[in-house]
């Protein structure tokens, strides 16, 4: 059995091993296009801020990965047709120009995702950068380090953008952020928990602008000068972040026949496998099951890739017996930037709306520890719940500390559809005056929430 | 409706609170036979190391909680007999020397629990006191602020010994520290993971000795001068702080004829009802259902006293209709000190084996954060779980960052009855490289657990 995986950013690298672990007799083969594999995107960040090494960004080197995994890897081999029928992929070996057809028994889809654009003029200048691959951060680490760099823009404000702009400060240079919103993490947090965050970029100086860029400026020699933005501005920088989202490759699954979901990303069954029989797909090129309403969501995460990639290998590396399923995701991000943790878990209260559900919010402030130790610090929590029921659809945490790590005890809740009576009655959260107060505030906003969804009486009897 | 509320430290104000709230036309007496009411005893420490002020002790006073909770309360009233036929109690007033005998509908027992003894001789020398009360908080502060205490000696290894020995470093105080095991926590970690906090101790300062006290020595004028060990040796010290458990006050109830359990605590049903129908118990004088087993199990810690004061005081306050039912408890315990942080959760091994459970357990060390940052720690999981069904029985947390709160996330896994291969495969945690690694702790070792516990063969299929 011939197992073709093609991309090799992330969720590739995990198929390819766990096919290989699944089935040791099959040849599996791991093609990439770019020189490294298994790259963690996620701490490109610290690594431009200068806090982690080069070695993070690839966390395993094409040698090892084939000695210690079993599997072959193809680097510089672009996969440039999928034929379904003849079950053969077209690759074209970079480094000699020669192109081959290989046959396959099974594939595996691993294409990840690029960043996205804006289409602006100007965005190719030296200076201006994308953030999604080893290269892009090796990039603009190089531009900061030759110097020069004093006033960098982020173009988004979102999590990659925060992060961008908490690692430029870290490194002295003055950062402002350019978001049409107005605020950070416009889709994750809503506007009352957001405060805090963006109270602390302020206070670390950096700009949040609600303005959009329009195009990047060049200095006569390619390098970028400015930006102009749609409010007629010009900002004046040597470094342009460009960290608007990013954009599943699904051009070769879709030239071969293969459908896209709604989001625009691959569409696969619960098995991870497409509209083909033979054909699986995972990491960030799929759409996934979100397990609170069972909507087909883009949540292009690492968690989730590698569980993809992980129940497509089993299925693709199958001889017989019943498929492997994927469980679905509960949905849960969250960031540490200039001192604060803001984490976000399950549906949004738009979100809730929008799957159907007649749902209520409660917010609350209460304390990381027991209030009257000095390093307590107060913790912001707010939840979306079912209006009757009371089952906890989704939440926001954001604190100082002792928020992120408690965004955690939300996934089994919402995996389970606990409701927050049961949260605020039930569950003997850990109590220890440094580590969380008598009554936790993941329990206090259950009550505030209980109290929004069905009042005090519905109440659990005997 | 007269409803008695007997013990007025933690659970009995809740429950006074609760059941005023419950039938607000009820009049509700708290009768406490010391001047405060509502005592934070988990503060202790951080009181007796001067972190915390002495309000902290005493979270509302007698005053305030009538006024705004609108349940009477009688301090320096000591009830010294229930009388289950009558309906009565009576009432030693303190302050006057005058007994009354006082009706009541409906009683709620919060009488609570008091320090152990080690009944050895000299145990009531100036110098030596036991950790529970508010007055013993303040004898403890007194004697420490009144100077010449260089070396105290901290007689138990479980969480209020250690506690109370990072409090005493603190301030300078060299700490000896008595435990016949060996080591800390002996009924809450095994030895392996006790290991990172024992380190932390000795390099703090703090001897651990495999000793048992046989007595405490007068320096001839009723203070303490030296303690006498089983292993024959005399260690001179200014302070002896006796921290070897609690004991139910269940002297009241007993006498009126109510059951107590195994545990020595009272026994009351799953409504928080005693042998008698009007007579309701909560708090830490009885013994409560262990989730995972169903055990009677004596589990004295605050928010599952507020939990039972809850239940126990809206059945006793209601005129008719079902019952609430409490929900047992998981246990979840921690301690942060020493820089460590420690926390179990569920059954252990030997509780898991006692239960009846064919028990395997799985231990692993992975990291507090992504592993490149400098932030990031160690981080020690070792689980308990079901052979064959993988289902998470228990599971202990060790490290220096990042341990106690991620202990809240086994309390759903655990009731939930959920399986190691579920977290392994299934639980999107939160990923963010200064907050978890790409895969937490918590997964990795559900990874091997399940390996443990059914091999890889038991997974999920459709």
């Amino acid at each position: 059995m011939r197992i073709a995986v093609i991309g090799g950013t992330a969720a590739g690298p995990a198929a390819a091993a766990e096919a290989k672990r699944a089935a040791p007799d099959a040849e599996v083969v791991l093609y990439e296009q770019d020189t490294r594999i298994s790259v963690g995107a996620c701490e490109i960040p610290y690594f431009v801020a200068g806090v982690v090494g080069e070695g993070t960004l690839e966390t395993l080197t094409p040698e090892a990965f084939e000695r210690t995994r079993g599997a072959k890897v193809r680097t510089r081999h672009r996969v440039t047709k999928l034929d379904l029928s003849k079950r053969t992929v077209t690759v074209e070996a970079l480094d000699f120009g020669s192109v081959h057809v290989e046959p396959f028994d099974r594939c595996i889809l691993a294409t990840g995702a690029r960043a996205r654009r804006l289409g602006v003029e100007g965005e190719d200048l030296l200076g201006v950068f994308p953030i999604r691959t080893a290269d892009d951060a090796l990039a603009i680490r190089a531009w900061l380090d030759a110097g020069g760099v004093h006033h960098a823009v982020i173009i988004g404000g979102g999590f990659v953008g925060i992060e961008m702009a908490d690692g430029l400060r870290h490194r002295g240079v003055r950062v402002t952020l350019l978001e049409p919103a107005g605020r950070v993490l416009k889709d994750t947090l809503s506007e009352a928990m957001a405060g805090p965050l963006m109270e602390a970029m302020r206070r670390s100086g950096v700009a949040v602008r609600r303005e959009r860029v329009t195009a990047f400026v060049t200095d006569g020699a390619g390098r970028l000068h400015s930006i102009r933005t749609d409010q007629g501005e010009r900002i004046g920088c040597q470094l342009a972040l460009v960290a608007v989202g990013i954009v599943p490759n699904v051009e070769l699954a879709q030239a071969a026949g293969l459908r896209l979901g709604a989001t625009g990303a691959l569409d696969v069954d619960d098995h991870m496998r497409t509209g083909h029989r033979a054909v699986w797909a995972c990491g960030d090129a799929v759409e996934v099951r979100r397990v609170v309403d069972g909507k087909k969501v883009y949540w292009p995460l690492a968690p989730v890739g590698r569980q993809t990639a992980r129940v497509a290998a089993r299925n693709a590396a199958r001889r017989g017996g019943p498929l492997e399923k994927f469980a679905g995701v509960t949905g849960a991000i969250g960031v540490r930037a200039f001192g604060i943790e803001a984490a976000q878990v399950g549906l949004s209260l738009p979100e809730a709306e929008a799957a159907g559900f007649d749902a209520v919010t409660a917010q609350v402030t209460h304390w990381s520890r027991v209030r009257a130790l000095p390093e307590a610090r107060p913790l912001h929590v707010r939840y979306v719940a079912e209006r009757g029921s009371g089952r906890l659809l989704g939440g926001e945490l954001v604190g100082e500390e002792g928020a992120a790590l408690r965004a955690d005890v939300l996934v089994p809740w919402i995996r389970a559809k606990t409701t927050v009576c049961e949260i605020a009655e039930e569950m003997d959260l850990l109590y220890h005056p440094p580590v969380a107060p008598a009554v936790d505030a993941l329990r206090i906003a259950a009550s505030a929430a209980w109290k929004a969804a069905a009042g005090r009486s519905r109440r659990r009897r005997t």
